[in-house]
């Protein structure tokens, strides 16, 4: 069994995390971290999950944690860079969450996360964790940020497209909703039920953190010069992301062409359900609880624009599961070891 | 006192029409008139509103109304444009909010609409009501075919920006969400709450039939061949739209200018509220309850886009609420008479 | 016209006052006062009504008020009591919204509230404002304690059948729910939408501090010794509650007896309206946004019990509209000034 | 591997079984059957759960099942009662999840479910399925009626205090809330989102069918004549049903002893937890997804009542994680075979 703790235990993406790795097969959980919340009982924060685990949340010191042979980080981005500069090389491997380690350059963190980095020795030397795209890395990875909830599903919705070639546009137009446990667990008036309920709220558009990220993403598998134009928007539910990825081109590609440019993109992923538009469209019910990410692909001729319809759970694919994908990979398991997969009783 | 009736009075639009005119201060309510819900009593259809209107639904035969000086259509389209040509040349005015009018020719209508037109011989009669950009031809018109709820707010968020010429182009990114009422009263498991609750469902992706009003009302507002593609999604909450029109532009406007744009245009629209994004972005709940459409424009140099948000109600500004508008420029009255407009008490 | 003022203007049931008053036929508000929020725009924040009001939230200090004739008190009890010893005597009439003068008793302040009672000597000197049930008080009261909100309904159910006489037990047992703006606006996690969607949240069970209220109200107006039970209960919506009230009884009132009875006891009360249940039973969708409370009376042999049905809107009836309503009979104006009243267009 | 069926797949308590027994270890899912969904496959009408199960829902004929070890039946009340006229002596045994054999007399089904009974001599043969109360009939039952969703959360909640004896009145008081899955799927417009949304609705208040099964199964396990009052209400959540039955007493019985009577209640129920109410009362977000029942009693002397509040999962404890755990006790496998229990991980 692989000894793996949590740190951030008491946030969403944390909690779900806990749930996943408690009942992973090639997991042993043994304990859960936290700052604020240290002292209580988990079960307490989370009574819903209390059949999952049961135990305190115990105050992070890396000390505490060094022998084991994963970590995971489910804190902010702040305190995950810190928290990671704590545990590189006493513990076998460490899987972030958070933004912390995404970019490369702390300049561009600066500029996007509004904040001096914390550790900005660690910055490139994390592996960037998005297995569909960018898989073949993972294997023994010791410092891994996982990819982004948003920057998840729009990169997996572009780069089947930006790989087309010269036909369609190396600018993505991207728009994405999303439910409110993507901002986090925290005392608000603006995420309060009677702020929310009834409102759909566009935040930080063209100046969202994720921008630089898929950009980057999309630049390094496609070997094109990717720009981003992102609109988030809050939507009144808990969780999920309904996302649109729209990228002109001249005509030239079919709809039948399209959909098995994707079909053949994400043959081996087991996460990655492709659909014709005509019969299904991606919706978040459909993913939500699940690991998958549900794409259709659709060719506009009038409109000028190809546009992939893309949906996940924001904290599963886009958080606490895609950290237990990468994690099977990098421990060399089945990629759907812990997590609800393809194949479905027949 | 105008003397009018409203057809389709059971309907989400209808209803609150039903509303708007039974308090307006120049119009006088005579009847309601449905299909389905003839019979009932519209008060028993929507108790919430029992204090505002009461009055039996009556079937509708044009002979009912003949003489009236304005009758407004709620209804679906192919019923609307039945109920018009039975009413033309009947009644002073003839009030459409559905889609049946908007169109100018027979084979787009079926393409988009999926079926014959019922009454041809109306098509390129109506005049366009969508005040903002056409209001000029409204003063008098006997037939307008109110502008459609997506349409409104994807026409008004990208006018100004195709109006700064070829810096900007004419191709326009559209995505927006819509709450349930948008898709009208009727039994339906997919409209089920146990359905909507916690999905977002994008929907007719590229073949929604906004998308040629939306490029026919853009391409002569600009004067520039205007195509559009378009993501509608369905989100959980009752009322309002919250929408994003993208277009890549080369980077020369700024952000100021940009404002300054958008301020001019609708220096003079007293429902259209210009925002700074940096200040505020439009919401859905700063606009629910009432006639107001909400804009920010967004330069974003980064992403080679111009990204325009914004918000309505879609059962106001999308449709009822318009359709006042409308009458009042029809008649001559005060674009604001029996609608909540831009000043408040200070 | 009455010159006003409102304290507490940034919270939910202030800033529906502000709504109100801004639009009241007989009354000036002349400014909006606040604590946390002072320095504010109003607008900014509630931009979803800008329309209604525009101005700053004002430090509020007892002196900036004197000589108004009307100043509403929209605070947490504790600062509503210190405002209250503040202003009694410089203004003509203060209307406080909040529980700290609703009791009579220093010692059950203390038991239910849970703190010592700030202004004590307040205690017993405010007419309570349930206008249905006590009206005949309020004509130039000069310091009202507006019933709360679960109180209300509570009580407007109970009441008539109380009056029933032995055949009814002068036990009461009250299950209501209410949206969330019922717990005011401040930054919590218990209250993010993320935690409330999806939850019906049962709290105080047994020592919510209405039930004091509810019972001295109820044994006041039925001349017997009243004991109510209440289960409070949190439910994933905005505004509006619906509450059932439960008495045993012998058998021997008719159903048609008791709708007789509660007609007879609310046709000169022009807010509360008896409805069959048959026909039609109290829902929150029916009152939302007016000033009306439903009732619905079932005599249940069966059950051993009468089962009276209720809903208001716990921002209307259940704050600001009921402070309205008392505020015009405390100025002898008619009942329904400034609200929305029973009689519709016919 | 027992060999089973489940008829009316395509409803939402049929889907949440298709869950649990495609992956129950003891249990084989041989096919899915339905009525109007014939034809359809079960993965495009939940395609959320296309990962549990794959296959066409079939027209349900008593000939296709023969010789199965057990059928589930999760159908309206009168097509279960003909299904399982067709199938008793045909399969191993039928578990069904309707209303059509709860009750033990055709006059009283004729009564509170509005038609005659369709397979009358099946009345009274039938085995109670609800396991706390009455889970020693079960093993090898060969026709099992589960307790209704309301009536399972409402008798778990007071049949402790019902056995206290006579300083617990024998008459209950419920009120429940329940989301909108209790109300099944299928075109309605009371249901739809826009309907709903913002709603609370209290319906069949003094005759909801559930009243007669409560009052017979708290009569039976008590030993006394019980009276029920039920004020039943539609919230707007999907799943979940909060609870509370409220019992007059004579103020002698304590705190502590309350619990301590529910503690020992259901010492050996591994789906029952008993909360103190201090620490913590029961809420739907806490037994959403699993298969528990939370209760907290409250001793209330000043109202002058025990009130016990309960949350439920209406889907899985009250339907088909009861349907599991009965058929788990009908097999002689572990109670908790294939559902979410007690235990988690320390």
């Amino acid at each position: 069994m692989i000894q793996t703790a949590i740190v951030g235990a008491s946030g969403y993406s944390g909690a779900e995390l806990v749930g996943l790795v408690a009942r992973h097969p090639d997991a042993r959980l043994t304990g859960v971290f936290g700052a604020g919340s240290s002292g209580s009982r988990w079960e307490d924060l989370y009574p819903g999950r209390a059949h999952l685990f049961r135990g305190e949340v115990r105050r992070f010191e890396p000390d505490r944690l060094a022998g084991l042979d994963a970590v995971f980080l489910a804190l902010p981005a702040d305190a995950s860079a810190r928290a990671a500069r704590g545990l590189t090389g006493r513990v076998g491997r460490v899987i972030d969450l958070s933004g912390a380690l995404r970019l490369s350059d702390a300049a561009e963190y600066r500029r996007w996360y509004g904040e001096e980095h914390p550790a900005p020795e660690l910055l490139g030397r994390a592996v960037y964790g998005l297995p569909e795209l960018f898989g073949d890395r993972l294997a023994g990875a010791e410092l891994i940020a996982c990819a982004g909830c948003y920057a998840t599903v729009a990169q997996l919705a572009a780069a089947p497209a930006l790989r087309l070639g010269a036909a369609v546009s190396a600018d993505v137009h991207l728009a994405a909703s999303s439910g409110t446990s993507g901002a986090g667990r925290k005392p608000s008036v603006a995420l309060a039920f009677s702020e929310v309920f009834g409102d759909l709220r566009p935040y930080r558009v063209g100046r969202h953190q994720h921008c630089p990220e898929i950009a980057a993403g999309l630049s390094r598998h496609s070997g094109r010069p990717v720009r981003v134009s992102f609109v988030p928007q809050l939507a009144p539910l808990e969780r999920g992301i309904a996302a649109s990825a729209t990228l002109s081109y001249d005509g030239s590609v079919s709809q039948e062409e399209l959909v098995a440019a994707y079909r053949e993109a994400y043959d081996a992923a087991p996460f990655v359900r492709v659909h014709e538009p005509e019969s299904r469209l991606p919706a978040v019910r459909a993913v939500a609880g699940t690991n998958f990410c549900d794409l259709a692909p659709v060719a506009d001729p009038a409109g000028g624009a190809i546009v992939v319809v893309g949906a996940i759970d924001n904290l599963l694919k886009g958080a606490a599961g895609q950290a237990v994908q990468v994690f099977n990979l990098a421990f060399g398991l089945p990629e759907t070891a812990g997590l609800p997969a393809r194949e479905a009783v027949a």
